[in-house]
């Protein structure tokens, strides 16, 4: 991801909130990259603590926690998100310098601007521009829709689509307000799938570090890249079911759940033994707290016993981690 | 509930899953409760540092963690959980005395032995009578199917029909094996709404302490007995739609999800500034990883504003508790 972001000239700012985890944002580190993206204050202090000074977070500015960006603000450069001229008014009252960039929605229908609301946009630039402590940093997107996709060429359409629109308000801004836009986009999908980023100045996907099984189905990544599983102890088997019951439960997966050809699931068995992994259709039926029930195939009901270990590939990535973010163990 | 227990003469040992917090442990403790629920090694861990000295860990045994398990039976009274015979060979190897329970499953089909599977139960409890270090406990059972019901008189249904399975099974053993047989029962449905736990002799239910909206709409709780909301920053407000944008998402309360009247909700807004809590028709209908939607009516738009809090009461308040258990805030 990072190749390709260089490749096409783009600023590479990964999305830490995939991993939360110091080690992990090592690697990043290791290959240069000093940018990061988070989507919370306490994911911003989390980093900092590790030396990192270049933040985005990429959630809508809460104005309770003005005093809190403000004291981070003048530690590092830091970049907040706006939606609203409400955000202006508070972020004016800051002492310290801050980052400011504007959520566009082009169709995502989350948060955001909408593209077509120019003249909305153009009133918080000014406003952004007004203040002596606020620094416009450019437009922000996430195109999370995305997910929506089914292959490849679904993500392809959703990503173009996405950019044309958002380059769209940039070129009308840049053109009226006389300045240079800079945009922002990030979704994993995109930022697999596509190979053309003109007009866009900066990527910041964060799924890609694991990939996961909801990422796999849509296309975005093949079995072999996703780096991440949840590994459960088998606790018990239903030999008429054929069913392992394991300890991993939504405190282990959140409820996350994906519908493959009309079955529900939230995960799947992958066998990790070998080099090269090998995907099961043994899934991950039911979740309860702490119980999973795993449906299996007969070859792998009789691989399992009780005690063993089975690595299962969540259905979204960034949920597991979350959740297991103390208890990595690396491989 | 702890009077409930008392007047039934059941043993109150609540599940402390639902909180995990140890100053929630401590107003139990107030009451004079001494004996607890959890559901993993871990929290067994967590309440023993904090003195408590009577624990059942009511999930099937994981031979991983049979030094584990052996080094806290050397502090304690611990009890553990069993379906499987390979589970007491792995426990016939502790240096410490155990209580075993085992599992039976009267209709929830998670984990357990069936209960109509009397001479498999037989030969569990004759294998942990000849180990010198197992104590045998009785028989434990969770109606989870009880949250299948959607009213009372379901939940009743449930309850006295899965107590009839539990008693048959528990009756003859005891007539074959010539003992008492002692019966463990704890889901929060049932343990709510039944007067008559004749033959039971422990109740351990978890959710009651802060119940939650599932358990509102299943009719285990009035409103009022509902203790436990996660309250969200408002961070931009939409207009058209009449969204509010929240800082409440899938790390905040999980992927969990109700079906009410049609509609999927994640959680629903509760107005908590009057001494009387007053149910709002506005509720959580999409979350991302941080992100939360709530869909108002007309009078929660106008009520709040950016910045504003506004609390939620969460489908499954196990899960959102297991979240946010290092943010508690009690007022």
């Amino acid at each position: 991801m990072a190749e390709k972001a260089m490749k096409n000239n783009l600023i590479f700012r990964p999305h830490f909130k995939t991993h939360q985890n110091r080690q992990v944002a090592s690697w990043f580190r290791d290959l240069g990259i000093d940018k990061i993206t988070v989507s919370s204050l306490k994911m911003a202090k989390y980093f900092m603590a590790s030396g990192w000074d270049d933040i985005t977070i990429a959630f809508p500015f809460d104005p309770n926690e003005t005093s809190e960006i403000d004291k981070i603000a003048s530690n590092i450069s830091l970049q907040v998100l706006v939606s609203n001229m409400q955000h202006i008014n508070h972020l004016s009252k800051l002492k310290n310098r801050v980052g400011v960039m504007i959520k566009i929605d082009v169709g995502y229908h989350r948060s955001g601007i909408w593209f077509e609301e120019t003249e909305r946009v153009k009133q918080i630039i000014l406003e952004i521009l007004k203040q002596p402590n606020l620094f416009f940093m450019g437009l922000l997107s996430h195109f999370g829709n995305s997910y929506e996709a089914r292959n490849k060429e679904q993500i392809t359409g959703t990503g173009k689509k996405s950019i044309h629109r958002l380059l769209m308000l940039k070129n009308k801004l840049s053109k009226d307000l006389g300045m240079v836009i800079y945009t922002s986009i990030g979704d994993t999908p995109t930022a697999s799938v596509l190979d053309d980023f003109s007009g866009i100045d900066e990527l910041r996907p964060g799924n890609f570090v694991f990939y996961d099984l909801m990422q796999l189905q849509i296309g975005s990544c093949y079995l072999q890249q996703i780096s991440a599983v949840m590994r459960c102890a088998v606790v018990d088997k239903k030999p008429k079911e054929k069913q392992l019951i394991i300890h991993g439960g939504a405190v282990h997966f959140s409820k996350e759940s994906f519908d493959y050809g009309g079955k529900k699931s939230h995960g799947k068995v992958v066998n990790t033994t070998s080099d090269s992994w090998k995907l099961s259709e043994s899934y991950l039926i039911n979740l309860s707290q702490e119980h999973g029930i795993v449906q299996c195939d007969e070859a792998d009901y009789n691989l399992y016993e009780i005690g063993d270990y089975v690595d299962i590939i969540p259905v979204h990535s960034c949920l597991t981690a979350n959740l297991m973010k103390n208890d990595f163990e690396f491989v």
